[in-house]
């Protein structure tokens, strides 16, 4: 039903990309799931008396779509995750729009490991940057 | 309102930890909130056919319980995440009770940055590591 | 479009019900909506340790069935809720169905109130009683 | 794993506060979760032709914020809670952040229970005022 990954398949150099709208919803449905209630994700008035003067998503909420290009795009579906690193360099704002970008940087064939890049941008900026490691299976 | 973290409360070996049951719910909207529709988390028949067997936990969702420990307990509202990084070691299953635990292993006093362990487990399976920096305000 | 509660058509007796089962999604949403993260309600584990034996559900999630029966059966839409006394009894466990029934005590005709008596069950026990104030416009 | 409560560390005048910014995300999951459909949450062009004359948050909604102060601060995990009245006194419009507040009044030490005076508020404005009862722990 779902064409898999194969190592086979992967190139350096090779990108994809998502993108999506970081929303209350989101921000709120990713509080319960995190349990993440921290009051610069749900208090604008805490929010707005801290450093970042409004509220702004969790990180680690921008940070899963990188999780998802890796597991619905390249590698894709039977791409086993092993290690992430990320920096996160700038807040997202509720409402931004948030595009993860991954690229094949380096591939281990005796291993049939990857390594991408990894980066979140909002507009121009770059807001998580990082690193990902993942298994890929071999053809057939 | 919110008793804000200062870093002059913090000492290497300082630790804290949650845990949260993962639940079918949590699945469906971690994969709304993050994109990530990957079968093997959402598609039953298709887990089963996989390597893990049976539907599996996004690692990212797993992850997000270490941001909630850092933004919430230690070093508490406030902390300003810088970086993460991750290695996912085992699989979890839906309905398993992941523990985040962070720990203190290094201060650096002059930019107010802490750096944290960072350990996810399941009963007495270490699931995820890995390394947190984080900044934390001076006091007043 | 929906039809408004109207202080006339309320006489002492009346009653209305509804019932629902609470599921693990109704635990994971009410924890983001009322950011009560509780263990007791999320983490099985810490559940299981404790005084009730497994999760249960948020005391107020059961409530929250009182004010439907009050705003969509009885008095209806329209109606203004002023005040809710609630003595909680039992715990709810996760699966089980709670049927909230009103039953109108006592009418002022003068302020246009009315008084409910307001109970929760799950099938023969009260998990919750108390009383309920509410405020019904005139017809017209 | 979690630190909880203890009878014998409270003392009356102790207070602990929370907030939270109400979304149309929290109306929507709150609708579900309690099945209060009542249009004056869910239907603007209802709500605009009420008394209210626009959408307002569930009144329950903003009463779950007690019981998450109650449940995770003070008295905190192992709070047993027995009761709550309530006085709804002004709506609580979308968008608003509305701050919990309880303070212990009295202390039954026989009985190991505690009566906390319990106030929500946006702004200076008292939404919901009331009283909570709730049974703690001895220590050890």
């Amino acid at each position: 039903m779902t064409q898999s990954a194969c190592f086979e398949d992967l190139a350096v150099g090779q990108t994809a990309s998502l993108g999506k709208t970081i929303t209350e919803a989101d921000i709120l449905l990713y509080s319960a799931v995190s349990t993440d209630t921290n009051p610069v994700h749900i208090n604008e008035e805490a929010a707005r008396a801290s450093l970042f003067g409004e509220r702004i998503a969790h990180g680690m909420l921008s940070a899963g779509l990188i999780s998802a290009v890796l597991g619905t795009r390249l590698p894709g579906p039977g791409t086993i995750y092993m290690g992430q690193t990320l920096r996160f360099r700038a807040p997202v704002k509720i409402g931004a729009t948030v595009v993860a970008t991954v690229e094949v940087t380096a591939l281990n064939a005796e291993k049939r490991r990857a390594t991408l890049k990894t980066t979140c941008t909002v507009g121009e900026e770059v807001v998580i940057d990082g690193e990902a490691l993942v298994q890929v299976p071999a053809r057939g």
